[in-house]
Formats: structure tokens, sequence, C-alpha cells
């Protein structure tokens, strides 16, 4: 939830990481930077965390470099991971041992993913399916819950009887927050619409405290309109009407996948930016692309640095300035529509042109 | 996996179901009798199974019906599910008492879900995406593990401190089955390509018998291409390129979800054809469209029944009749490029010109 108490001075936790995560972090750094209102300062602190440091140290998130973090207002994360199969790098170890670490120990309960179709971007829907209708959604996807746990784990591994569980763990704690959470965000936004994704007619228990806790919350928000869409039939409407939705809240997992289905169908995820937000301000959020490292285009000033700048926009509103933040936005809308198609541009060029609209 | 040894004579249990059910099904019917090999004899029996029952006897599945369908040699299933929120109709009594209970008992763990975009249809996906290429894979969806296993529960329900968790059971045995099939079937295809959907960096225990398993049956069976996929990054590649697909093996849930996806993106649920198949023959197979009852237009004969044709034709290849099979696909795929945009026919009306093709 955007904070009504704008913060004059910060202290920037800066985590740029692998592959293209420190070009796109350098360009969000300089239009924050830009965008940023006079007398706010910020003081960084970068810290080197992802496969390039497991790799050279073993070191994945040293609990003193957790309690440092923690320490930080906000963070800032560019992208971790390393090459696909390196056989040094066990799976999961960074996304489990780091960035849902990171979630987790920071209580990012609301992770944030704004989708709109910005101008001048092209959706690979047709246009009979657009038809100029504006898309402009946004999910809260659970963060700290769901499938995501780590709670499961494996018995008489490779061999002919081995079995593995992963447990999805639900609480009325953890879903009653993230649905006011939602229900919150649904009721500042113009349309004021919610739709619960969930599969409550297969994961019954699950299902069962999620949509009893959202007609609960519902009650209390008459204003806002409220709809159920099983997650299978959330692929459907997401492809064949997006512009039914406003705010979507749902669990951990359908909220991952869900929420790059949206990212695809709005132009691509090289524009999706994500906030894992602590609403109650005990720790640092967390502010990040969705995009990978993408390791195959790293440090050839070819990645798309827009979805890292707006990421840079969600922290500047998380900290209480909102009009800095639609700065960038704007300055960002901007750049899209000027864009000419297949003209590529440097990184450092897409981010120089936003930091100059900001600016100017 | 298709008998060789074609069946000149079946029991067929017929379960039409809700809603638009009983007739897409009695089209689907009349098509499977026109494209059944002469001298081929189907037995039928009908079981009034689903909402309507429920709501009229308490009675979901009794353990008799279940036996008596058992001794079929195969199951066409029109739709089922009551009104949405009816308040007489737990969430999941059906799905989980009847749908996945047959798919459960019966060992349909072969969930195989065909995705064309067939002339004629469109798609939500725009020409630039689709440029013309052909879009034409199937997902072996995991039909007996996973997160549908039912296993979880909850904790003091209906209080601030209610838990409630879903627990998804992967085996050796159960992984490894379904990845044959899935290896077998991308052999007889041209282009002979496995793409395994997962989410082996976050759920690591399922994840890591998914993928060992997929290495090692890849192992033998070097004349197939494989690669790997996260399910959020299938997304983005069903929506972007799914020219890309030949056949994709993935879990329960995932396949629940990306076949809605697939269905989505080849021209509607209302084409989507499924069979629940138990490849080792110890029980009947289930043939059913991915549709709903959509009990909204139920009665109405505004139903498209393709999709629960194209499940009879699915019936008719696993019962070892693959030219009748063929049939049924070519008279669709006429039907379909012959269709007006805009013109509505009836249901039995589809069902006469397919079945009319089917004939002559
Ligand atoms: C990298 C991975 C752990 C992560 C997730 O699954 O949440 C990513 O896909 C995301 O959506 O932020
Ligand atoms: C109705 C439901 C239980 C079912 C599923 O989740 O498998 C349906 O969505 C399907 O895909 O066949």
């Amino acid at each position: 939830m955007t904070s009504s108490t704008p913060v004059t001075s910060a202290k920037l936790a800066v985590i740029p990481g692998d592959g293209i995560g420190p070009e796109v972090t350098a360009e969000a750094l300089k239009v924050l930077e830009v965008a940023s209102p006079a007398g706010i300062k910020f003081e960084q602190t970068r810290y080197d965390l992802g496969a390039e440091r497991y790799l050279a140290t073993g070191e994945v998130l040293p609990e003193s470099t957790l309690e440092e973090i923690r320490a930080h207002d906000a963070i800032l994360l560019g992208a971790v991971g390393g090459k696909p199969n390196d056989p040094n790098l066990p799976p999961g170890i960074l996304e489990r041992g780091l960035l849902l670490k990171l979630r987790f120990e920071l209580d990012h309960y609301v992770n944030l993913r704004p989708s709109k179709i910005f101008p001048g971007v092209v959706s690979p829907l047709g246009e009979h399916i657009l038809k100029g209708a504006e898309v402009d959604f946004v999910v809260v996807r659970e963060g700290t819950e769901g499938p995501y746990t780590g709670n499961g784990g494996a018995l008489r591994v490779g061999t002919p009887a081995e079995v593995a569980t992963e447990v999805s763990v639900n609480t009325a704690y953890g879903v009653e927050r993230v649905i006011r959470d939602a229900f919150a965000r649904a009721e500042r936004r113009t349309r004021k619409k919610l739709t619960l994704v969930h599969k409550t007619n297969v994961l019954v228990n699950a299902g069962s405290v999620w949509w009893r806790l959202f007609e609960a919350v519902a009650a209390e928000h008459p204003d806002v309109t409220t709809d159920y869409m099983h997650i299978d039939a959330a692929m459907i409407h997401m492809t064949t009407d997006p512009a039914r939705f406003d705010v979507i809240v749902t669990d951990n997992l359908f909220g991952d996948i869900i929420t790059d289905l949206a990212a695809a169908i709005t132009g691509g995820i090289g524009l999706a930016a994500s906030g894992n937000v602590n609403p109650d301000r005990t720790a640092p959020s967390m502010f990040e692309p969705v995009h990978g490292s993408a390791p195959d285009i790293a440090g050839q000033q070819k990645a798309d640095p827009t979805a890292a700048i707006l990421s840079a926009s969600l922290l500047l509103d998380h900290l209480g300035h909102p009009e800095a933040a639609a700065a960038i936005e704007t300055a960002v809308l901007a750049d899209l529509s000027a864009r000419t198609p297949g003209q590529a541009r440097r990184t450092s060029e897409v981010g120089d042109a936003i930091a100059a609209r900001v600016a100017g």
C-alpha cells in the first residue's frame, strides 16, 4: 500500500545480480536519481548476490548480509540466475536461497504486478481481441505462503519407489491480509473491481479459506465489484478479454503463472515491473523487473531496461512519492510511443532517453 | 497410446452430465455411429451422473455404479457441473467425487489434450504472431497425482488461526509412466519434440523427480529432441510462439492450466477435446470435451458440439480405429472451414453437418 508519509531520505539496498541485471539496474538508478524530488537523499549500498557470487564463494545470502539489508528502506534488484543447466548451480538454490528467502524473511506478502498495454507496444493478441479497449490491471499475488513455502520433501530419492511432495500452506492470517490489501487497492481505482483467481473446485482446503475470507472482506467493501475465476478459466479470459480485469488477487503460484501471461499479452516481460511489498513496513520492500537474468545477452547492452525503470517507479510510489513515480511512468510511455519498431537501442540509450524525458 | 488391436465390439458407458452435456453428447454419439467402421458394435449404457443427480438424490458416484462403469471398454462424458455458486452444491463435490474419482479410480494417468489451430478458426493471437505457421501440439497431462490427490486438510477452520494445506504427491512410478507415454507419442510425430513443463526452481522436490526421470527416459530416445520450460515461461512461449510446441508433458495442475491456455489460443474451449487415457487398459479410458456444462445456455441448442465430437474421435483412435478417428477430424476440419462467421447453427445442425461429411 502506498505510504502517506513521504520519505525524504532513504537507505537503498541495490542488488544488481547476474546477467543483464547490472545493466538494467544501472539505468533504473539513473532514472531514479533524476526523478527523485529535490531534497530526497538516497544512500545506496550495493550487494553482490546471485549466481556469480555463489559460484565464486559458495555463498547465497549470508545471515549478516540479510540483517544489513533489513536495515534499509527499500531494495532495488536487477535479476539473479546463472546459465541454464549449469551443473554447479543446483536448481532452486538462488530462487529459494536468495529471492524467495528475501521475500519470506522481509514479509513481502504483497507481490504487486501492474499490467498495462502501453501505447506503441505490440501485444501478441490481435486487434479483434483488443478493439482499442484499455488493458490496465494489477495482480496482487500473495508472496509468503502457498506452494512456495518450501514445505515438502522426498523419500527414497533416485529409486523406483521415490515419493516427492510439495505442500501448499495457506493460513487465514496470510490470506486475509493480502485480500485486504487487494480490496484497498481496488477501492482506489476507477473501476473498483476485484477478481479472485484460485482453483477452489480441486484445491478445496486452500480454496475454502481463500473463498471465505474473500467473501468476508467483500462484505466490508460494498463499493468493490467482485468476481471469482478458476485459474484455468483465467487463462481464457486473459487471452480473449484482458480488458475485463481491474485488480486480481491470487495465491503465490497462480500469481507467478498469471503474471507471466499478463506480461506476455501486454507486450512482453521486458516491460513488466514488480514490487515485493511489505505493506506494514516492518521490513524493506523490494522492487524488481519480472524478467530473468538473460545470460545469453548479458554485457552486450542489448537488454531493455524499461521493466527495471518501471520497478524504480513502483519504489518511489512505495516511499510516498506518487508524483515522482508517475513522472517516470509518463516518461516511459512517451519513450515507448516514440520507439521505432526494429530499431534497437543500447540499454544505456534507453535509460538516457527516459531520464531525459523525466528531467525535461 | 493407440492400441494396435482394433476393437470390434465395445461396451460404451455414456455420461451425458449436466447443462449442455446431454446436447453435445447426443451429437458426439451421432457422429460416432456414422464414423464407426462397418461391423463394429457399440453397446451403450447411459449413466445419469452429475449435479442434477446429486441435487435430486444426494448421490455423486455410488460404488456399484463405478464398478459397472469399470466393466466397459470406454466412457464418453459430456460435462458435469451445476449453476455457479449453488449453495446446495458444495465446491469440489462433483469434481472430486465424480470427475477426478473416475480419473483416479480408472487410472487415467495420461490426460491427453491435442491443440491445433484449425482452418477457419480465429485465434486471439494476431497474425504477426501466427504468421501462417502451423500450430499443432499435444499436451500429455499427468492425471493421477500432483496437487490433485486430495491430500491435504485444514485446521481451526473459520478461525483466525486456520491453516489449510494441499499436498502435491509425485511418485517415480507415476511420473515415469507418463513421461514414457509422452516420449512414445513424440516419437510417432513428425517433429519428435518433447517439452517438459514444470517449476523445478521452486518446487524442488517434485521438480527433481520430474527432471531426473525426464532426463533418464530421454537418454533412451535419442531421436526425440527435448527441452524444458518453467510453467511461467511457458505462458510467454505459448502466446508468442505456439508453433514451437510439439508434445508437452507436465504435471496435473500445470497441465490443467496450460491446456486451457492452449484451448484459448487455438480458438476456444468449444473445440478442445480430451482423453483420460489408461494406456495399460486395466480400466476404460474416458473421453470428454475440455469445456464445462455452461448452464447458462443449456437446453437451448446453442452449444458447439465440436469438442465432444472430437472427443469421440479420440475414443475411436484409442479403440484401435485410427482411420475412423481421422475421418471425424477431417469432417470437423471441413465443417470449420465452411462455417460462416456470425452465423450461429443449432447444436444438432452442427452434429448433422459433421455426420453428413463423415458419411459421405
Ligand atoms: C525466479 C522465481 C523464483 C520467481 C517466482 O517463481 O516467483 C519468478 O518467476 C518471479 O515470478 O518472480
Ligand atoms: C473440472 C475440473 C476438476 C477439471 C480439472 O481441473 O482437471 C477441468 O478443469 C479439466 O481440465 O478437466
